[in-house]
């Protein structure tokens, strides 16, 4: 069943440990991993232009199949000749199934095993997803890269469970990959799971005979503590096959990156840099510089002495946070450029020290030096961020 | 008391009937005129960066004294080097005299022949301006043009009125050129006088004899009809000094370009252009496009045809009319190259035709195509406006 005419190609070029540096190849162009993905939710990377981002270097862009087919819908997308002549972005993009915002958006659902109906966000009219459709949508976008739909169980929830919603997520990856009807995207296949070490590698195995051009890992970073996705993901990442891409889905956090990439990540995406910028949270190699800070006020330096993204080659702390307190529209897009900057940046230097097996010394001496916000900030934050999600519906 | 250090000159290159085509030289550069100067009101142009700027070929741009003043306040911009270096704008810079905002921003103000204390429209903080604090600000600032402090006075007034007005403004420009202290920077003068042509052609005549760097028009495009803001113009640049460039403060719809640059206007400042893109209008040849309207949603060409900025050269109605929708900070940054692009490019043009002989056909040719939005809703939007700011006090 693997189409041949597939513009899409995955090679492993070196390996330092657990750690892989690759290269993706796609209809839209290379991709060297491992791999940091910009996330452009609604056809737009919040704040960046195309331009901003080949600058930054993203090799490729998410875009989220549950917001564009809500608004403006894949038809409209399709007729304006797909979704990258919609954004006038002509790398490669990776959609996801739409089935994490179904679960973590959306009220009033009704799950079975054709699909799931729910209520859109926006304006509360009803719709239903099943993996045919979730295809035909993706179809309709055009994206490089598919995802199928998946039964993303929540944290926590029980071993029977995530065992219905683990076959109910094959079954819609056998479905999936019989509805693709086009040969010039990839479909990746979803590990689920949950936090049960037999249900990951059954679902790695699982998905591992169905062949397919890469396998995100889903559910994991949805609450549970750091030392239980990472012992989940080695449970399941030594069982995928070692000539296609591997995706943990929704991580982004620096040191999160150096964790997975050890256990054998290629890419990833999030929309941490994006959204902490929007808050003047900017990334610096100690951790996190608040911009908002009245310490900043009179600060002449940049984001980060010797980064060199547009914002810190121009820019003082002193400005940002004036940007910041006068609600200029500047400060978002000047903190964003460099949050993206600074995360394109690890990659690429990760991906360096793979290729030289120096990649445990870098993580030492980056890990040494940073200091992340810690578990009880990002489960408040998460929270915080669910109460509004529901308030705006 | 002419500065010989003043970098500061101005070259009349052209005349075709009343419009002019000339050269400002300032410490940071060359500004050809006519020129449409775009409003950076909190020391940035909203939505843009300096680069962006420079890309539309801006050749100056204005700050707002008072806005600046309040927050992040001129001590701390000088303490960071000052406003150039404190927003990354390495061009000519002209600040206002902060007197238009005191007089519209904020309420309960106290006005006396010394000066004018007023409340801040951001805490409610009181505050005096005087002549020479506003110089003092204004070269804490380091802009290349600075404006005296004036009493604008309302419209409609009546003589009696004006005349007091008049009076004060002509005593503080005398007290503001006494109080200047930087060689580096000019001082224009601002003449005022209302609807009433006898004071501005005594506005005129007085500040004349001050021999000023440069000569503003204040108080027009503030709801009087456009035949007596034309009238006023006729009044009182004739009895200006040939070899000072004029600016009239406030004025950038396209059509008011074409007839004030007609009357011998140099430069301009407005925050029309950005500030209706934010609304999602945009200039076209034909007037206004809004491009929230639901007749963009499938079309594909861009907002202007053949017009050659950014946005027109990548993206399509359609996509800006999801983007506003979405409501995605991208929109009003895309919206905003375009109308600023439009307003730079007009100037251009005219500049080239005034240079060729061709203003009155260029004119013609324009204003036969273009539908400007009328007189009624420019003044609800006005008085939308007003409402909008006294409700954020």
């Amino acid at each position: 069943m693997h189409k041949v005419e597939q513009p899409f190609s995955f090679t492993l070029e070196a390996a330092d440990g657990g750690a892989r540096a690759g290269r993706i190849q796609t209809g839209h162009g290379e991709i060297a991993t491992p791999a940091f993905m910009p996330v452009g939710t609604q056809a737009t990377v919040k704040t960046l232009s195309p331009r901003d981002l080949h600058e930054l270097g993203a090799q490729i862009i998410l875009g989220n199949t549950y917001h564009l087919y809500l608004r403006p819908g894949d038809g409209l997308i399709a007729e304006m000749g797909g979704l990258h002549k919609f954004m006038s972005w002509n790398g490669p993009i990776l959609t996801d199934s739409g089935g994490y915002q179904v679960f973590s958006l959306s009220e009033r659902r009704q799950l079975s095993d054709g699909g799931v109906i729910f209520k859109s966000h926006i304006d509360g009219s009803q719709h239903l997803f099943t993996p045919d459709k979730v295809v035909a949508i993706q179809e309709n976008l055009g994206s490089d890269i598919m995802m199928p739909l998946d039964h993303c169980a929540p944290y926590p929830s029980d071993h029977g469970y995530n065992v219905q919603a683990l076959e109910r997520t094959h079954r819609w990856a056998v479905a999936s990959k019989l509805a693709q009807s086009r040969a010039d995207q990839a479909l990746f296949g979803i590990v689920q799971g949950g936090t049960f070490a037999d249900l990951r590698r059954e679902s790695a195995l699982f998905l591992r005979e169905l062949d397919l051009a890469g396998y995100s890992i889903g559910g994991l970073s949805v609450g549970e503590p750091k030392e239980v996705m990472h012992s989940m993901l080695e449970e399941c990442t030594p069982l995928l096959p070692e000539d296609r891409p591997r995706y943990l889905m929704g991580v982004g956090s620096p040191e999160d990156l150096f964790e997975c990439v050890e256990r054998g990540i290629d890419m990833f995406d999030c929309v941490l840099p994006t959204r902490i910028a929007r808050n003047g949270a900017a990334f610096v190699s100690s951790g996190r510089l608040n911009l908002r800070n009245s310490a900043m006020a009179r600060d002449e330096r940049p984001i980060q002495e010797g980064c060199a993204c547009y914002t810190c080659r121009n820019f003082s702390r002193s400005y940002l946070r004036h940007l910041f307190k006068a609600e200029e529209i500047l400060g978002l897009h000047l903190a964003t450029i460099h949050n993206v900057h600074f995360l394109l940046q690890l990659m690429r230097d990760m991906r360096s020290a793979i290729i030289d097996g120096t990649f445990a010394t870098f993580k030492r001496s980056f890990i040494d030096g940073f200091r992340p916000v810690d578990y009880e900030v990002r489960m408040r934050n998460r929270e915080a961020r669910a109460a509004s999600l529901r308030a705006t519906k």
